[in-house]
């Protein structure tokens, strides 16, 4: 008997006969003789649909309120799924957030977690039921209702799992695993039998939406094994764990792209000591985050330099540069969009010096001109232009052994491993 | 400055735009010096829609789960609420019902309030907040979440207005007042300026659907000063108190009916000891409520007695009669629908003997004859052919002085007190 938690998106749990459907695939984890943890979203566009009424009452509706509003959501979910599980003849109990013990900060809209009490969870888990859990919310000592932000449903998930010791944390979505590119832009994607917390996360931070980085970063801190796969299908999905297995002479373990950047460039700026620090500091003060930042002098006195933030984030950044433009007399501000930031990554990279050095070759090969490049141990990224991304992608995916249909895959899942 | 609890209903929160306008109301209160906690139900149909929801998975849901799921409804307008007032320039704050402190015992779908801890919102009064809470909900010790059933958040309106010890708790609803009977059937049906929690209590039994019984016993229990009253205009409502003041010569306060009513009879029963509890009890048994029993021997070894129950209860209570048939040897059962009941309500009946006598003359001039009757020291019910309803209620409206073109209402409202 295993424990596992099971996570379900609100795709999966978006109508009735969704929310039958992951009954029974619940039902029959349970009835091989597992103990199961539930962790459910809102249902589909519930979020959108609150949000929306929200909006037709205040353009800037209070956090708290929000966070009261939104965690209805998942309160709906987990009572209709563990009504479905009892008429399919299995004891089942939904807890909210706070029921489950999930205590966060008072940060609302993105709290963190700070401690779990899932006595309750576990007395249920005891007593031989299926326990469905709220995803994304949480209560702060003083008992306040919060919610965890973005990816809050596979951070709970994640938690539960580390809190209550589980086996594995399996996250049910739309996709049935996670593929070392995009599959709707290169067609021999391969789908991942491992791959690593840290390469996951690198991933995920660089525009794979599959798992969110905080329920990776928290499943690496507690070592709780990953499992992504579809809830629509029975397909053996991706394992994310410490050590993975890197296939046979492959090096990448896959090609992430985030087309939400753009670039900004000052021209001439004193090269002075605290120059930089204004700058990004007045960016930072207005949490405005920044990638990507190349410098290259051009005289002894004025230097260039170059940095990548969101697309989402432009406007308000080249208002701070104008902003600051007493305190660092540049000459001149450009910036740039339409760009796509391509990523490799790779756990095998540090131990394979020529990864990176290959990846500007393939991109040269194409007579495309890498903008800017960044690189960590195990990833690789180069901003281009947004045009010749799929070019660039297909190039890559071919060129670091990583399509289907090349030799290193010849075998089944098994034999990759 | 004073403190009130305002109360409303599903109806009046029934869209962005209502929700706007129960705001501005709060919000004039508020300006006018007082302190306000506002209690509001679920918006419009949501209830309905959730438990449609809930039968797409299951003909018989948990009632945990059921509860888990409606009490969405009020956080959702509680939220929004406190959004639209934010939006309006006011510092709102909005509690659950655990965060309210609403203790409960654990009977799910029908809790009843055991405490309240209403610290919290004390506090945010305190800090100059408008307190909206969800009503309809609470916890119960074990931390399991609650709904309070069929009125609930009257009840909730009611209990909170006891334990923060407000000057009035004012029910907003889409009638402006307590008439003196349905306005649908009688045009010149008066509001009232004032009617006693025991009258009022009476009329909400007897079918008066403005109020619940059970909101209004607990305002008794508590000598909380209730106001009912309109949420789309500025009338003034009716204030139901301890000791209202009688109109001068009128004895009766109003008149209420009851279509779910039928009747019962058993024709032939052996007149031993322990018949009627045998039957009665069997009903109590499968939870059928018996409303008025009444008895006529006919022979000294056998008697026929009747009784009523609920329309909705009708087949329910056949099956239980013809269940303890050996142990009742009744000759004869029959059942008879299409009934009403009429009551009349007033304290001034006590002190006034003629009054019930009015209503039988009253209606056997009207050629109706009365099937059944029952009575108290401040009711008196009769039982009638449902389709002589309109005639019955017109005549004792007028017979009692109730009209509003008769002389004992000259005058304004305060010359009425």
């Amino acid at each position: 008997m295993s424990l596992f938690v099971m996570k379900f998106g609100g795709s999966s749990v978006g109508s009735a006969e969704r929310i039958m459907r992951v009954a029974e695939r619940i039902i029959e984890k349970k009835e091989e003789g597992h103990q199961c943890v539930v962790v459910v979203s809102a249902m589909g566009d519930t979020t959108d649909e609150l949000i929306d009424l929200s909006r037709q009452l205040s353009d800037q509706p209070p956090a708290r309120e929000m966070d009261m509003l939104l965690t209805t959501g998942e309160q709906m979910s987990i009572s209709l799924l563990s009504i479905a599980l009892h008429a399919k003849g299995h004891e089942a109990v939904s807890y909210t957030g706070w029921q489950a013990g999930m205590t966060t900060d008072a940060t609302h809209a993105k709290a963190k977690i700070t401690d779990i009490q899932p006595q309750r969870v576990l007395d249920s888990l005891e007593a031989g039921k299926i326990v469905v859990v709220a995803g994304f919310q949480g209560i702060s000592k003083d008992g306040e209702i919060t919610t965890l932000g973005r990816g809050g449903s596979d951070t709970t998930a994640v938690a539960i799992a580390a809190a209550i010791k589980a086996d594995a944390c399996e996250i049910y979505t739309d996709v049935d695993g996670v593929y070392s590119t995009d599959p709707r832009i290169v067609k021999v994607a391969r789908k991942l039998v491992e791959i690593s917390y840290d390469e996951m996360l690198e991933l995920a931070n660089l525009g794979a939406a599959v798992l969110h980085p905080r329920a990776v970063e928290y499943a690496k801190h507690y070592q709780v094994p990953l499992v992504v796969r579809s809830s629509f299908t029975y397909n053996e999905g991706t394992l994310v764990k410490e050590d993975a297995v890197m296939e046979q002479g492959i090096a990448v373990r896959g090609i992430a792209y985030d087309k939400n950047v753009a670039r900004i460039s000052l021209i001439g700026v004193p090269d002075q000591p605290g120059v930089l620090a204004k700058v990004f500091g007045s960016l930072a003060e207005q949490s405005i985050d920044v990638d990507i930042i190349v410098q290259s002098g051009i005289t002894s006195e004025k230097t260039n330099f170059s940095f990548t933030v969101s697309l989402t984030d432009l406007e308000k950044a080249l208002a701070v540069v104008a902003s600051i433009k007493d305190a660092v007399p540049y000459d001149e501000v450009s910036s740039e969009t339409n760009l796509v930031k391509v990523s490799i990554v790779g756990a095998g990279m540090v131990s394979n010096p020529g990864v990176a050095a290959k990846m500007f070759d393939v991109i040269s090969q194409q007579g495309i001109s890498i903008k800017m490049v960044s690189t960590s141990e195990i990833k690789c990224s180069c901003v281009i232009d947004q045009e010749k991304l799929t070019e660039v992608i297909l190039a890559l995916h071919s060129a670091y052994g990583l399509d289907t249909n090349q030799t290193a895959f010849v075998g089944g899942p098994k034999d990759r491993r």
